[in-house]
Formats: C-alpha cells, sequence, structure tokens
C-alpha cells in the first residue's frame, strides 16, 4: 500500500511555489496557500474569476451553522443535530475586463505564471502576464492576514502594461457563498458606507452571528453597487506603458460579539496602516516563531520545505489567541470535518505548542475548561457523571451523529486529563491547576467511573461497549487503552488529592465527591483490567482480539483502500486489521511506563496488522521504529509526513490540509528522530539521525528558554537560551548551560 | 416490570364492542376496528368530522412511498434510502350537518353510543342518538370490505328521527392524505364520471403508483364537487319521523397494475350487489376459516375473545391473495414500522398459515422467492455472495437504515430457509422445492458461508460483528443462535443435494456452485463453533456473554422501562441483560434438537435475564414452561397474548395492531398448551390445560384434512375430517381416524 506523491511544486526552505498554472491542482492548491490567522482562514482561491471548479472558502472562527434534523432515530444520547464552521464572507473577491475580455486563467492567453507563498510573512502572491489582443499585462496578486491585528488583512493588485490600455476592476465584499456546494446560510446584507470606506454585514440564518466586513480601497474606485448579498467597488483603470499601477484594499473583519461602535471600526481603516507595514510585522511574528520551534534539515530539501511548510501552517491555525478556539481537524482550510476538532487537539498538536508557546498550550485546555458545561450535559445525556467530552465540536457541543463513535469512544475525555498531566509536567502551572485543572480531572474521573463497569462477578472493572483510538474494533470490552487510560486518569487524581497544594474540599463538595465515591473510585482503579501477558509482554488490544480472524493485510488489493470507501460498513469491524495504533497509542503517550521489550514486543505484533487508513498512524509508528532502533522503518514511516499535502498523498488535500497530520510530522521528529519523552517531570532526549539527512537542528521552546539541538553524524550538539538546565540525555542527567557537544549513542 | 391492561370494551366470543363513547382511547379504538381484506386496510377511523387526534388511515397493500436521503453517511452496505407503506385515499369520508350543526360527537350531544366489530362477516357497525335541538336522530354508520372480491368495499348509513328534520350529507373520496402527519405523497386528482358512478385517481408524487377509486350512492346524492385532492356527492335528506332514510355507498379500489378499461371497473359497480350479499359472502368466508382454525377456549371469556381477535386479524391482514404481499408487523393498520415485514413473517406468522391454509403459507414463501433478485444485491452490498434477507421491507428491497440491524442481523436470511424446511415439512411440495425452494436454499448457504470467518487459526468457522434475534447484545461474535442456524441451513441443503428427487446440476450451475464451493461449505458447517458446556448444558448466547457485567433486571426502576426510550443508547448493550429469546429461540425452532434437561437448563438460566422488551418475547417463553410443567410460568407469560391490543397493555396500540404478536398469541396457545411440534415430518401434540380453563379446542388444517383437539382435564379428545393420519400424541404414535379420547399425561 505505498502512498504516491503527486508532486508539482517548486521546492525552497521558506517558500511554496507553483511555477505555470497547473489547472488539474487547481483545488489542492486553493487548499495549501490557504493562509489563516487563528481569527480568519482563507482558501488559495482566486480573487479573480476562474471556470474551473474551486472552493471559494473563508472561515471565521467560532462563526457556526447548524444542521438540521438528520432524521436518525432519537435514541437516547445519539446525537441528531450538528453543527459545522461556516463559510463567510469572501472579502478578497475581484472581476478584472480589458479590451472586452474578462480575466479567466481558463479562458484567456497567459504566460510566466508564479504563485509564491512566503512562509517568512505569510504574504501570498501570484503574478502572471495576460495576452489581452497584442498587448502584455503583467499581474500580481498579493494577500495578507496579519498575524497580530487580526482583524486586519491586505490585498494588493499591480498592473504593468507594455502599451497604454484602459482595464475595469471591481472589488467586492462577498455574502452569497455557498456551504457544502449548496445552501447559503447568511441573511441579506446591510450595507455599510463611510467617506471612502464601504462596508457590509450580514447574520447567519439559524445562529444568528454577525460578521462586519468593511474595506477600503487605494486609490479609490469610483463606483458602488450593491445587490442582497454583494457590494462592489468597481471602476475603470488606465494603465500607462511600462509603468506600475497599484491598487491596495485594506480590510477589517469583525465577528459580533457585543456591542460594538462602527465608527471604531472605521478608524481600524484611516490609520494609513499599508501592506508592506503589515509584511514587516508579520515577518517580525514568524522570526519569533523559528526562533522557538525551527526544525532545520542538512541533506533533504523535501523534508526542510515540508516540516518548516507544517510548522508555519500550525501557527497560522493555532497560536492561541483565544480560549474559545481549537483546532479543526482541517484547520480553517475546507469544509471537510465540518471545522471540528477532534482528540487530536490534546493527543497530536498539544505537543508542539508545549514547546513553542505557553499561553497557546494553556489555552487549548482553557477551550476545553470554558466547555466543561457541554461536557457535562454531554455525560448526563449518556446515563453518566461528570464530564464527557465530545469526540467532535467547535462549539463544545458533540456535533458527531454516530453513535458508535460519539457514545462509545472514550479517549476524547481521557486525552483531556492526558493534556492537563502534560501541561503540568512541563509547566507546573499551580495557578492552573487550582482554578481549571483539578476540577477538569475530577469531572473527567467521575465519568471514567460510572461509564465503566465491573464483569459478572465484579472481580475486575473496565469500559465496556467501547470503541478505542483504533475505529475498526467497535464495540468492543475492556480495550486495553480505554482500561490504561481511565486507569491512570484515576491515578492522577488520587496524586493531586494526596497533594497538599490542590487541598480543597469546596470543590470536592462542588464536584459530588464523597469519601465514599472516592472509595469506589479506588476499587475501580485497583480492579481495572489490563490485558497484559507478562511472558509475551503483549497487551491484548481489547478482550477477544486474539480471537478474530486473521487478515494478512498486504493481500489486500491496493484498490481497496481506503477500506471505508470501498468495503461494506460492517466488514471492516470482522476481523483483526486495525486502522491505527491503539495498544501503542498509550505506549506512546507513557513511555516510561514500559520496558524495550514491552515496546518491541507490542510494535511487533500491532504494527503488521495496521493499515494506518488515519493519516496519524504512521508518525507514532515512526517514533517507536526509531526507539527500538529499526531506522529503516522509522524513515519508512516518516518518509512523507511532513509533506502529506505538499504532495497530495491522500489524493484529498483538496478538501483542505490535514492540519492534525501536520503536527504528527512535528512530533515525528521531535519524539522519533530527536527522542524527547516528555511525561516525567524531566524531559529526555535520545537523539538518532535519520539516513537521508546529514544534520538537523531543533529549537524547542521549554520552561522560558530555548533549547537548541543540533544532532550530526557523530554528536548531539546543544544549546540553551536562558538559564542552565539538567536534561536526561541518552539516559544521563545532564547539566546544559552553553554548546555542549554529547557523542551520539 | 408486570404490565397492566388498560380494557374498555365488553367481552363477547365473536364481537368486539365499544359500549359508550372513549374519547380517551380515540385512536387505541381506531386501530382496534381496523378492517382488511390484504388488498386494503382501513383504520376504524370516523367517517364524519371528529374534533380529536386521529389517523385517517387506509393503506393499499404493495402502494408504496420512498423516504429522502436521510443524510445517513454514505458508507458502503449501508441503506440511506428507505421505504414505506402510504397512507392512501380515504373513501370512507362524510360529512353531516342538521339544523346548523355539523355531526361531530366532540361538539354535539348525543347517547347510546355503541360501536361493533362481528368477527364472523368483518361488519364494522358503530350507531349512536344524535340530539339535535329536540329533535333526536339514530345514526348508524356500516362499513365492510369485501374478503374475496378484495376490490370492493361497502358502506351504509342509516338515519332515523324522532321527528320530520332535514339533513346534508356529503360522502367522498380524499386523496388529501398525509402520511405521518405531515406531507401528503398524492398527486393531484382525475375526476372520473360516468352516470351516477364517480370517482378519482391519483398517483404517488415519487413512484408514480395510481390508485383508482370510484363510488355509487344509493339513493344518488344531487350534487358534486372536486377539489385538487377531493371529490363530494352531496346533497339534502329530508328525514320523516320514525322511519329509516338509508344511504347505501359501493366503493371500488383499483391499484394500478397494468393496462385497464374503466368501463369493466364501472360495470362493477352496477351489479346491483349490495351490503346484504357482502355479508353473507363474508360469513360463509370466515365460517371456512373457523372450521379450519378455530380455537375455542371454555373458562376464560377474555381469552375466548383475543385468540378470536388473533385469528380474524391474521386472516384480514394475511391470507396469501398475492405473492406480493406480506405481513407487517401493524399489518395495514398504522404507520409505524411503516407497514414493513420483518422476519416475524417466518417465524411468527407462518405456522398458523401452515395449519390454516396450504396456499397462503406457500405464496408466504413466494414473496421472497419474488424478491431473490433484491436479495442477491443486498447480499454483494454486503461484500458476500448468494442472498441476503432484509431485516425490514415491504417491496423485497431493505429499507432498515440502522447499520446495526439490517448488516448485522442474519436471521431474517436464516428464516427464510428455516420457512422452506418447515413448510416442507408439513405439505412435501416438491414441485415448490424444485421450482422455488433449492435455489433459495443455495442462495441462502452462500450468503452464510461468505458472511461467516474462521478464527485466527483457522479452528473453527462463525460469524463475527452480528446481533442476534435478541437485540440487546450488539456487534458480537459466535452468537450461538446465529451460527446454529447457519449450520442448520447448510446441513438442511445438504440433505437435499443427497436426495435424487432434487438432483438439478443446472440450477447448481446458475447458482455458481462448484465441488470446491461445497467442500467449504462443508468445512464451514463441520467447524461451525457453537459454545456448549454438557456439564451445566448451557448454550452461552455469545462469545463473551458470560463475561457480561450482571444487572438484576427487577432492580431496574419500572419508569425506566422500555429502556429503549429511557436508557442511553449504548448503555443497553452493556450489560447481560436480554430483550427477547436468543438462545431459547433456536431451541425453540428446532425442538426436537435438544433434550428436557437442555431445554430446562438454558430456560433457567436465560429467563430470569430477558425483560420482553419485543412483544414477541413472553409466547416463547410461555412455550416453553408449558413443555418444562412449570405451569404458572406457562400461564403468565401468556397471560395477556392474546389481549395485548384489545386491551392497550403496551399503551400503543393507537399506532397499530401488534400483528405479528397476535400470530405469538396464536403459538402460544397451539404450540405451548397443545404442545405442537413441526421440525419433523411428522407431528406431535402434548396437550396441557392452562387453569384457568376448563376445556379448549383447537383445529388445524394439515395435509388436506382437519385435525380438531379438545383438551379437558382429563382427556385429549381427538377427531379428524378427512383421512386418517398418525399422530404423536405424549410421545406415541397414535392412529387417528375418529373421535379418540387420549388421557392426558
Amino acid at each position: 500500500m505505498a502512498k504516491v506523491s503527486n508532486k508539482y511544486l517548486e521546492v525552497d526552505p521558506y517558500l511554496i511555489i507553483e511555477k505555470g498554472f497547473h489547472q488539474d491542482r487547481h483545488q489542492v492548491s486553493e487548499s495549501i496557500f490557504s493562509l489563516s490567522n487563528e481569527y480568519v482562514g482563507v482558501r488559495g482561491f482566486f480573487e479573480e474569476d476562474i471556470s474551473l471548479p474551486h472552493l471559494i472558502g473563508t472561515y471565521f472562527n467560532g462563526v457556526i451553522e447548524v444542521g438540521t434534523d438528520l432524521g436518525a432515530p432519537h435514541y437516547k444520547g445519539v446525537v441528531n443535530k450538528t453543527h459545522f464552521t461556516l463559510n463567510s464572507v469572501n472579502f478578497l473577491k475581484c472581476h478584472i475586463d480589458a479590451l472586452g475580455e474578462t480575466l479567466d486563467l481558463c479562458k484567456v492567453s497567459f504566460d510566466n505564471y508564479l504563485e509564491t507563498l512566503d512562509m517568512r510573512s505569510g504574504l501570498l502572491k501570484r503574478e502572471f502576464v495576460w495576452n489581452v489582443k497584442d498587448i502584455h499585462i503583467y499581474v500580481s496578486f498579493e494577500r495578507l492576514l496579519d498575524m497580530e491585528r487580526c482583524k486586519h488583512a491586505y490585498q494588493r493588485i499591480t498592473f504593468r502594461s507594455d502599451k497604454d490600455v484602459e482595464l475595469t476592476l471591481s472589488m467586492s465584499l462577498d455574502f452569497g457563498i455557498v456551504h457544502w456546494g449548496k445552501t447559503c446560510y447568511w441573511n441579506d446584507i446591510s450595507v455599510i458606507e463611510k467617506d471612502d470606506i464601504h462596508g457590509v454585514s450580514s447574520k447567519t440564518i439559524t445562529t444568528n452571528q454577525e460578521i462586519i466586513s468593511l474595506q477600503r480601497i487605494t486609490p479609490r474606485l469610483n463606483n458602488v453597487k450593491t445587490s442582497n448579498k454583494e457590494l462592489d467597488e468597481y471602476g475603470t483603470l488606465k494603465l500607462t506603458a511600462n509603468k506600475d499601477m497599484v491598487i491596495s484594499k485594506h480590510i477589517f473583519n469583525h465577528v459580533v460579539d457585543g456591542d460594538y461602535n462602527i465608527k471604531e471600526f472605521v478608524k481600524e481603516l484611516k490609520d494609513d496602516d499599508t501592506i508592506d507595514q503589515a509584511i514587516l510585522r508579520n515577518k517580525e511574528y514568524f522570526r519569533k516563531v523559528y526562533e522557538r520551534s525551527d526544525i532545520i534539515i542538512e541533506g533533504s530539501d523535501l523534508d526542510q520545505q515540508g516540516i518548516r511548510y507544517c510548522i508555519f501552517q500550525l501557527e497560522q491555525t493555532y497560536h492561541g489567541y483565544s480560549k474559545n478556539n481549537n483546532i479543526g481537524a482541517k484547520g480553517l482550510t475546507g469544509e471537510a470535518y465540518s471545522g471540528h476538532a477532534f482528540w487530536d487537539s490534546e493527543t497530536y498538536c498539544l505537543p508542539y505548542y508545549l514547546f513553542s508557546n505557553q499561553a497557546s498550550a494553556k489555552n487549548l485546555l482553557m477551550f476545553r475548561y470554558e466547555t466543561l458545561g457541554f461536557a457535562k450535559e454531554r455525560a448526563k445525556d449518556l446515563d453518566c457523571e461528570g464530564a464527557c467530552y465530545p469526540i467532535a465540536t467547535r462549539n463544545g457541543e458533540e456535533a458527531c451523529t454516530l453513535w458508535q463513535h460519539a457514545s462509545c469512544q472514550i479517549q476524547p475525555t481521557t486525552a483531556v486529563g492526558y493534556a492537563i498531566f502534560h501541561y503540568m509536567n512541563i509547566y507546573h502551572d499551580d495557578e492552573f491547576m487550582k482554578k481549571y485543572g483539578l476540577e477538569m480531572i475530577l469531572e473527567i474521573c467521575k465519568f471514567l467511573l460510572t461509564r465503566g463497569q465491573y464483569n459478572m462477578d465484579n472481580t475486575y472493572f473496565g469500559y465496556y461497549g467501547v470503541m478505542g483510538p483504533d475505529e475498526f474494533q467497535l464495540m468492543v470490552n475492556h480495550n486495553t487503552y480505554t482500561n490504561y487510560m481511565g486507569k491512570k486518569m484515576f491515578e492522577y487524581l488520587f496524586t493531586l488529592l494526596d497533594n497538599p497544594k490542590y487541598h480543597n474540599p469546596e470543590l470536592l463538595k462542588k464536584c459530588g465527591y464523597t469519601d465514599e465515591l472516592l472509595k469506589r473510585m479506588r476499587d475501580a482503579s485497583d480492579k481495572m483490567l489490563i490485558l497484559y501477558d507478562d511472558k509475551t509482554k503483549l497487551f491484548e488490544q481489547h478482550d477477544g482480539y486474539y480471537k478474530l480472524p486473521h487478515i494478512d493485510i498486504h493481500s489486500i488489493p491496493v484498490t481497496d483502500f481506503p477500506l471505508y470507501s470501498h468495503w461494506s460498513y460492517d466488514r471492516i469491524y470482522r476481523n483483526d486489521i486495525i486502522k491505527q495504533p491503539d495498544v501503542l497509542m498509550f505506549m506512546f503517550l507513557y513511555p516510561s511506563d514500559f520496558t524495550y521489550e514491552q515496546k518491541k514486543a507490542n510494535y511487533e505484533y500491532y504494527e503488521p496488522r495496521c493499515i494506518h487508513e488515519s493519516s496519524l498512524s504512521p508518525s507514532i509508528h515512526s517514533i517507536f521504529a526509531s526507539e527500538l532502533g529499526k531506522e529503516d522503518e522509522a524513515l519508512n514511516f516518516f518518509n512523507f509526513a511532513t509533506r502529506l499535502d505538499l504532495d497530495d498523498y491522500n489524493r484529498n488535500t483538496c478538501e483542505g490540509l490535514h492540519m492534525t497530520s501536520i503536527a504528527a510530522a512535528w512530533m515525528n521528529i521531535v519524539y522519533g528522530f530527536l527522542g524527547l519523552r516528555s511525561d516525567k517531570e524531566q524531559i529526555e532526549l535520545n537523539p538518532t539521525l535519520p539516513k537521508r539527512w546529514n544534520k538537523y537542528r531543533v529549537n524547542l521552546y521549554y520552561q522560558n528558554r530555548i533549547i537548541k539541538s543540533e544532532v550530526n553524524k557523530d554528536y548531539l550538539n546543544i544549546d540553551v537560551i536562558g538559564e542552565s538546565i539538567t536534561l536526561k540525555i541518552y539516559g544521563k542527567d545532564v547539566r546544559i548551560d552553553k554548546n555542549l557537544r554529547i557523542k551520539r549513542s
């Protein structure tokens, strides 16, 4: 099942370049050239007309619509309404005519097409020469979202022709956007006009959320027209031969979240701020990002570009601007997965933020605190107590209408608990724990207690009717991942409760904790069934897994993949194929709990049964292979991790970027090759060097300092910016001050 | 969880009587007073206006509409469109005014309300005295569906007042019928007019099926008006004091199934046929039914009325008029269950027809032959071969959109195989087997082979990811019912193939049978895993059932029932509660395969775990209790079986009659108290007498003769109309000629 790249972009360490227009990849490019500043994301759709299938996508974080009743049966606990991040106003829309021709790259003659995304600034530029009759007009479109002044966006169009020529240009704010190619969820616009500033506002049909979008165009276009959903400013441009004509547009977007004064917004556009200033600001922003978090690879330009793209897109998608935001599986780059966040946020994405920016990491946890109310409601819907976190959500409510996932997968809840544990390991943030963390852990453990059951004669405890992380084993009992994580959560809570720092009887009372409840919890934890055989060192994935029909995954025809699309739904679940790591997953989360032999045995047993139908799967395998000294396998699983989207390995990048896989690629390098372990108070490094690299450097932000590691064939060179620190390196405590050279073992 | 009756009807052996109008039971009465002749069913809705919630339901067998896309995910094998039996033209509608009052029993003054359904004729009559000002008008409505001339229906309204008075009456044909209280699926009508006959026709919106409905009213009403969906004939009636005024309406309905000539239909209404003649015809029809199939109970008038109602409704719903018909879970009496037939038809209903009318029984099987094409398609959808019969269908296509049922329940398929085996036991119908039966068995077995799997080391075979008859254990492996039935199907096929009578290499070839396939099938059959422990004599319901969390069903609060409505969906499946017999079910189907000790052990193990959330459950338990000599339990489970609907035990008779439970009630008496066994070529009887009865008589039609059994305290008196026959009675072969008296053992 080797996946094959579909490469068409140029290779460069800081740029993503499309040379020549690849019509057949248009929607892939739209995804890849997506910009976001967490407040809003825009796909790399064309400003001007284009007669190709496209997805004009603009997604404001938190602006959602709700799905209608899906006709699903109304069983208790089965979700039958859903919500999704809504495609919103296109504030970059243009229309350009010259000499009776409309600019549409499918219909006109053009040369020298070049699109460039600069990962040092987040500037997207697209340029070409439009041949109209005997005239050649150079056209460039630039756009930028301000990373910090995140309601500001900039657009610049430059024309230069070799003869005098007249153009007409319109620049629009368009709410006539359909979602899922079907429905416009926006009411008719209201028009705003103040001097040279024009704008529109509209509300969503059901959720009644409002967006205001204002534009100032320089120089002014002379005419304005409006329709039910759209405002256009338009006018004639007279180009003089060989002279640049530059049209700039400064946009201010506001998602209404309370009272506002439109005059304040108008002021924001009057401060003579330009795109060039915004570029400088963004450059400074990304300079700091790379200072803390860059990875530099020598020996593979592909990997270099790939991993930088990962870091760039992670930062764009989420950097903790708001505790009401989270990381959608597709970021803000498409409509697939409805903008929902999954347990990926805590399990795959959080580590990046933990080692780049404490505030971001904390806000990712705060999202779960802010939505604790929904999680408690959800637990009740499931006849349980405490808090059950959703498998898929944007606003905190469970949005997954498939009961087999929403009611049977417990890992979103344990992932939140794990994330708190993980964050505390790194930051020892007692204030956080006291104010937010402990309450979440208490509610999580209450859910875990009430969702679990004892077996027939009460000799052991565990989870019945669950699906673990591996979504190919449905409705199983004693999934070891789930039981293990449940036990770890209970134990973590007991540790916290034993710690005088967190003594808080009031909170315990508020959460309904009594001595009796704690006694029950201790008993459940003690009797938690962990299916482990010390002789083989194997954990059984769930009770009965070993007895399942065996399928040699290499016997499955390539054309059967992905199985979800080609196999009868029930058939997927009736054998020992696994979709993604399950036993290996809890061993990954708690690497210090297991011996080398245990890791080896379980890796060697489960790896041949895994088809990696989740894009999150290979990286975890690569990390294990690294630790187990299986260098080729480690590289093999890493293979295209950083370039999943750039080279469209899954052939669905057109739908949006695999944002959480991007995070997994980062983990693959940092936890895999660099051998980071962060499940204890002291972090560890065990660096290896992948064969295809000469050396690599990794910057990790860690407790107010930056740790810079450089790994080459012989040495680990490690440096610290900030106070010295003791790390475990290759199993030994090492005090790191400045420029330490350690022989690789 | 004792269920409580909600009795409001009078008790009578041949009549169902509602004395006084029970407003609060209006929809229950609508269901109970339903008429049907298999071609069409009408609920007992009021002809005239009534300001109460009601369900005006008229259902023509085979007239369906299709549901729109349900938004379900498009996984392979998961059904995302459905179909349902459509509520159709109301051909009994009336509107009556007198002295400015509209007849509406919620709004007028009335006395002496009486509604009577005569189970000897199928005549439904409703009468009362309407007090308008100082005038008393006796009104009666009669309706009848002709059981044999099944397109004919009759309505008669009689008025008699104590003073001269003028009425206006309209009698209508109304296609303005909404289904599920929401949508009218009928296009605008076409109007038909020939002399004194008026009619309408309309087509369904999506499926384009057409119904023609004609009426002749005697004496004529003078005026006609039509709207988009309705035709009304109306006029003024001048009542003379104390003189009957009788208005008769003769209706002819036709579901278009090819070319037709409207003149022929008009002729049908011109033959001077009257309701009185139709009553005589129906009386003769039901006389024959009771001659072959009656049950007479002395000692419990409730049971007597109950069981006769069961027989009457079974006959009404289905008597094999067409091989394209089947038995909906609600018959033709409501919209719940969408008119779908389930495995109930073969498993619970077929026995009644086997012992009353060979042609009916055969046509019930022929439905599955006629829809074999759909079953083969369905098997393909599930990545299998052969034929997979639907869990719910009206037209043969799978209509169940819940994959956990439609993809995981195999018992509809084995039920068809079992039905063929059962029918053959009774009728030795070699022609049927050669032409239809063998092909079905071949396709069924092919499905069973390809749906099954070997365990990891190929030491045993069975079914993974299934739900057995017990719908509270979802996605289990080696459900013993499924494995056992699979093995029995294979073995039955091998027996047939060994029989020179059925030698048919062409058919084998057509069905893709090769020696290799048969070898695989024999191996699968040999290695079929049957979870049985000879020490305890227990069959484990599925692999792992014994380890499930135990819930004492008596500890569940009464308010939690039904669990489907009060428990979180996933919670239902995470314990050892069973909804209905599963192990006991295959022991019921093949009683001769098991010893008394085995039956006793399994009954005593599983009965305390069963909450009977299926109305089909108690009867099976009663049958076992009878055999095991647990007389009180047998009676306890039988308790309300015959009166489930008459006394509205489940509080949902308003939605329609529990048609297949009605069949189970018949089985309860015949297989339970009378001790019939029919899983071998020779039938057996082991009669017992329930305590609350003095005696009972059962007529069974069997191989061209009628066997009449009378069971009293001491004796079984048995008589045969037709040729003498040898039956096994109390374990001994007994030759029965005339009036044999056998001491009960």
